[in-house]
């Protein structure tokens, strides 16, 4: 394809993806397939010769495209937001077409500096410690590894990483509440400390950590010889969006030397808007945090924002320099390569300028706003409806909630089970989508609000259906 | 944004774009500039007030785009090549828009099934195993980490997951070459073994790894109590393209029961070519197999392959499963999130679907084996020049040399200097771009030809400016 023909093609992607940002929310939301259809309809072994490109692009629309989950509908109330936006899509096109691997410096001077400079911009924005500097891993998940890694090696001396974890003075122990994300249990299997040095702390009744209950659970590890390295609290769960109380976290570890890490994934661009900046007091305290501006700050997948306090901690965990990489200029500046797990990297700070820029800062704290204030009424509908219950205190822009109409000695099983029909039923409509969670050992459904197109009327459209599907049960 | 202003703007960025692609092999391959200056054209902090698109469009052009490194630039010939192409830049431009996020099947059954297809796809056209199945991984660091990971698993009968790395019958090792890639030690660090239980295995004088060397080591281990868990074997090293004998390694692996991860990340796509396709022979024996169709295989980073024997032990090794990621269809479907790190996943089988349906098989076959050839014919040119010498038989697109003028009694630690300052007036003239690297102790020249716009005429010119570089000392 030369630069002639990509050119006509790419002309006409382009107005198939304004139209497609135009109409997406006229789309059904989710495909209606079984598993196996699109494998089905696609041939079994690669073609010999190459093929024109309109061939192709009929194929994405009549194979692909159906077969799509659309999470940037405006009917987008499921897990949590996947935002991407115009301008993000530019910079996804610029980022594609350069196509610089970023792993040093040298091998691409803007997009370091570009990632500097955009991750202070948002160190201010969220008004985190002058101290703390950034840098964009791919998803929160591998920052909760990489900041357990960095625990670890903290732990030990960097004996860890050096001899094995194998360190002879007692198991290393990991504590989060028990609704932190699948991530720590993933990244504590991952970093060898093992399931069984996770400490699930038990939370309050609005689903955030106990802060006593951490403490005696330190105390009882240090009792028997354990070395307690993180604690990974969260702002914003992802079932119902608690918050645990960092300040009192961040004194316990604070007093028994335990590296904080502070996991606000989906919560944190929220931090952008100070009405809702106490919700993270006590973040300051932190060792490490993350956040993700490609869930509600209009960032195209994948862009996580880590911070460290002390940046020197993360270069040596992760710092291996082999002959081949080393360049004039590493003395003087910072190699991205060394602060995490993969050595190459896209420019991914591309798109997080022009969204920034294009949006400034009160373009997104008006759109967080936004997004607060329906969940708000939503919660206010859920609540003053005989036959809904909320099941967690609304926090951002997550409501939880569950049916539970008048009924003779109504049990929780049948509860759950009335519940997983209604959300079958609303999810059918292929209108809008949700997801669930399980809560204190309950069904309970999820609309999370975030998604960029959402509107007053969306909201209103999801409980229309949410209504209507529980009176056809 | 909206989609109007959307379609302006992104119909002038294609204009750019494919003048980019015309124009690229006329910029300098490199900015001339020093640490910080990019930095220092940015504001210290974010905007308040969102900024027009041409505004920002500007800074891109005055302040990013002199400060990138051009990897797609057809004078690119150090590192390994990170290519992209038009059919793929096509492809990220769709899955930006779509902002799919695909961790589930259920979250996008297209994508997962695209996945599925196409990377079966390349399971035979790499002729790979039936059994194998495939997944993409972000980068071959991140996939050397996955099978680290699972072999530590198999060796532990995965008790180092659930009880910690630290089993009470003796420490694992790993085995890899001396001239096995960094992301080998790093991954090693990362996965709790510990750096010192890293076994570098000596090489050759074609560095490759000696296999009698890997089962003396392995031998050793085993005397001393240790528990052999993983060898990683590289076809195509970095430093020098150099194969390591698969068929006899593979013998030993299977001989003490030890995961053998091959790492193909540079040279896997030269597999396509049937006569080249020898140098990979015994990779059926493997465990574990990892290639980068983001590096010679046209597709955008990051793209990397990685295949399994057994899907059961890759998935136990990273399977989490809270409630909040149930979907109705698990039982019945592929979840990728299960089989890597990450949980979130952007939608990259639709460029690799797109880069191989566009070249087809021959199109890819006949790219890989003009740039062998065009690396032959400069291997030639250097063994015919009195005063270069090739310091490793060429291997694929790579050629390593040095500068050997005729000297009385030349040194290496003098030839060391003369090279480093060959190199360094090379790259000053940012017409060309190599790296270096060190090979038997001594400082060599690598020019790797891989890049897709890479002609014989670039090829005549990377040689011509060494000469007169060399000229000039």
């Amino acid at each position: 394809m030369n630069s002639d023909e990509f050119r006509r093609h790419a002309h006409m992607l382009v107005d198939w993806m304004a139209d497609y940002f135009d109409r997406v929310g006229e789309l059904p939301i989710t495909p209606d397939l079984r598993p196996g259809d699109i494998a089905r309809a696609l041939p079994g072994s690669a073609p010999d010769r190459g093929e024109n490109f309109d061939h192709i692009w009929k194929d994405f629309q009549s194979i692909i495209l159906p077969g799509m989950t659309h999470w940037n509908h405006p009917g987008w109330f499921a897990y949590f937001p996947a935002n991407n936006s115009p301008p993000s899509v530019l910079g996804e096109m610029l980022t594609a077409t350069l196509g610089a691997q970023c792993m040093s410096w040298a091998t691409s001077p803007a997009a370091t500096e570009l990632e500097q400079v955009t991750l202070d911009w948002l160190r201010q924005m969220l008004a985190l410690p002058e101290r703390f500097v950034g840098v964009i891993q791919d998803t929160a998940s591998t920052a909760t590894l990489v900041a357990l890694l960095s625990a670890r090696e903290r732990a030990t001396a960097h004996r860890a990483g050096t001899a094995g974890v194998a360190v002879p003075d007692g198991r290393l122990t990991v504590y989060a509440s028990t609704e932190a994300h699948s991530s720590v249990e993933k990244g504590v299997k991952l970093a060898g400390f093992g399931l069984e040095q996770l400490r699930q702390i038990p939370v309050d009744a609005e689903y955030a950590m106990k802060p006593d209950m951490l403490e005696r659970s330190i105390r009882a590890d240090l009792d028997e010889g354990r070395r307690p390295a993180c604690v990974v609290a969260t702002v914003g769960t992802t079932s119902s969006a608690a918050v645990d109380p960092l300040p009192a976290i961040a004194d316990i570890c604070r007093r028994y030397g335990i590296w904080l890490h502070v996991d606000a994934a989906y919560a944190g661009t929220a931090a952008l808007v100070p009405d809702l900046r106490s919700l993270f007091d006590g973040v300051e305290l932190a060792d490490s945090f993350v956040f993700n501006p490609h869930k509600w700050m209009l960032v195209n997948f994948d862009c996580s924002a880590y911070f460290v306090r002390d940046r020197d901690a993360l270069v040596r965990t992760f710092q291996i320099s082999p002959e081949y990489l080393r360049t004039a200029s590493d003395a003087a500046v910072v190699n991205y390569r060394d602060w995490g797990i993969q050595l190459g990297r896209r420019f991914r700070a591309l798109k997080l300028w022009f969204v920034i820029r294009h949006y400034g800062v009160e373009g997104l704290r008006r759109m967080i706003r936004s997004h607060v204030a329906l969940a708000r009424e939503l919660a206010e509908w859920i609540q003053t409806s005989a036959e809904f219950e909320l099941m967690a205190p609304p926090r951002f822009g997550l409501v939880c909630f569950r049916y539970r109409p008048a009924m003779p000695a109504a049990q929780d099983s049948q509860l759950d089970d009335l519940n997983r029909r209604l959300l079958a039923r609303v999810n059918e409509t292929r209108r809008v989508h949700l997801t669930h969670t399980i809560l204190g050992g309950r069904f309970v459904i999820r609309v999370a609000i975030g998604q960029r197109l959402t509107e007053r009327k969306n909201v209103e459209e999801v409980w229309r259906l949410i209504e209507q599907a529980a009176a056809g049960l």
